[in-house]
């Protein structure tokens, strides 16, 4: 009765990316407000007629495509479900000041296990000096849904979009790459051998950074506060949620250029590295850093005067330029070919 | 694997009502930042400042929760999304500006379907001049899960909280209640009807007022409106999503009063009367005015001398007083008699 399946000239959803299907839904919308200074195609909305601005970003997590509820604590989840939806204003250069959380959540957990949920929240609004400002729980008939809002703010002239980049700039990017996917890979080869072998005591800890990359991930605010420090002002930035690649093809459609990188410059953990080495398929770790999501990392742009600023700036590793508009978004290999970067589709773990 | 069954001392969410949980989760979170106003416990955070504050509401639809795909016509459910979400605004007395839509949603959906969604989300954008400025599409692995944050404004002087109101005060309350369940009851009944014969074909059109105001409630924001007009500004407010009784209750807890209200003043309109004495169990109109929720009408407190403005304010009903600390929330019913007002607890439909 409800003909969901049964529609004709039916598009499936995994048909288009993710971008491409917000900027399809969104179509034909007007702006009727002042206050909106910038909306949707943005890691965060730009509001207020100020020259301080608002910034607001919203961040949700599904039980099954998002996380697991066989390994990860719900202490970390909350932690984590927190600092994706700030690292959204970090990526404006921003500060971060609330949080409105909101659950659905079915009767298979307890008061006790959103407590432990709650704990985690805590915790990440204490290390962010951020205040829970709302929260509300609903019913779910199955799993648990996470929804994060984020406020932050951010002076005009510092507020930093996907759209600023250009040619010759230097591309940058914090922390390391593919270590959080590393981390979910164990994770998700422990269940596999616990689940043949319930008794199986699993030896994590000689993958600790990689799975607190992925479990317990921090929104990049002292690259925001480095930046600031120097008096940099980036010219495009975006958060590493889904993998370098998707980000980078983020930026040079907003920014309408190119981009080469390389491969050699990519900052890579040797954990990662070794978890690559251990997996069947001979996986490579650049591929990890190009694909795998969940780092949180800042992606940006600096112009070619912030050189000496950006090269000796602590955790931040500069990894190629911005080409002109209309060429490719490419990775250049120590053998010197290219390789084109790819967009991913819709998918399950984003 | 994950034991949330198995827990030691394990309190069943349904144990708490949703005001106590959200009390218990969000204790011991400290204010970080000036800008936070006032936090969680009200329609909507209020931040900033300024003399303007900004107000931010989050609010969450869950299929098989708060909706049926069976009788919910896509366009509609996002209309009501919407809707919901910037009733919260309403009730803080403030103007809408911009909403963040966030899905969850399974490949049952399809891309057309999502647009049907997005017209109903941009219907009820144009309809109260909001600006759409953020929207994100994650899988789930089973139904639809919606969350809209609304954003609003309002000067300092006229944030209308839960918390304001005083002994003697007059219960206000717009349009009618119990409309909005009876459209639910309708739906349901004909659900059963048609999945015992499929081939049945439902007259609803006698039923038009009480299903509109389930499937496409409006945010009151014409009460605001005429309240700004006459210079009223009330001293309590909350939008009547959970049912009369519930959000009474809200108010004098958070005004530390009780509150006396008379059986024949709540406004019920003759469909929703219809509706109660065509169902089984000899529903009485006054149970789905108290205990239906989903009319999203306002209900607000003011000071005995805005007595002349409120008489004649059109569609608003003067449904009682305010009484002093201590005192319990009751109903006066026509034979003289008072009913103690009772909360709900955490209900699957709320």
């Amino acid at each position: 009765m409800d003909n969901l399946e049964y529609q004709e000239g039916r598009t499936e959803l995994d048909t288009l990316g993710e971008f491409a299907l917000i900027e399809r839904l969104t179509d034909g919308f007007e702006r009727h407000n002042d206050s909106t200074v910038f909306g949707v195609g943005d890691d965060a909305a730009v509001l207020g007629t100020g020259s301080t601005k608002t910034l607001v970003a919203v961040n949700t997590m599904v039980e099954g495509i998002h996380f697991d509820m066989m390994y990860t604590p719900l202490k970390h989840l909350g932690y984590k479900a927190v600092a994706a939806a700030l690292s959204n204003i970090a990526a404006m250069n921003g500060v971060p000041r609330q949080i409105i959380v909101s659950i659905a959540v079915s009767n298979r957990y307890s008061v006790e296990a959103l407590e432990e949920l709650y704990a985690g929240i805590r915790l990440c609004c204490q290390r962010y000096d951020v205040d829970l400002v709302g929260g509300d729980t609903n019913s779910s008939r199955i799993g648990m849904v996470l929804t994060v809002t984020a406020i932050g703010e951010a002076e005009e002239k510092n507020v930093t979009y996907r759209s600023g980049a250009s040619m010759h700039d230097l591309i940058c990017v914090s922390g390391d790459l593919g270590s959080a996917y590393s981390g979910l890979l164990i994770l998700e080869r422990e269940k596999v051998t616990y689940k043949a072998n319930p008794d199986f005591q699993p030896d994590l800890a000689s993958y600790d950074y990689v799975l607190e990359r992925f479990l317990k991930p921090e929104p990049r605010f002292d690259i925001v506060r480095q930046l600031a420090s120097k008096g940099v002002v980036p010219t495009a930035m975006i958060d590493v949620s889904d993998g370098l690649a998707s980000e980078l093809l983020h930026i040079c459609q907003c920014s309408k250029c190119g981009c080469e990188v390389y491969e050699e410059r990519l900052p890579i953990d040797y954990q990662t590295t070794r978890v690559c080495s251990e997996m069947s398929h001979n996986m490579l770790p650049v591929s990890n850093a190009l694909n795998g999501g969940g780092d949180y990392e800042l992606l940006f742009t600096v112009a070619q005067k912030d050189y000496e600023n950006m090269k000796d700036m602590e955790n931040v590793h500069i990894i190629g330029h911005i080409t002109e508009e209309g060429s490719p978004a490419v990775m250049v290999t120590p053998q010197n070919s290219t390789i084109r970067l790819v967009a991913q589709g819709f998918r399950e773990k984003d």
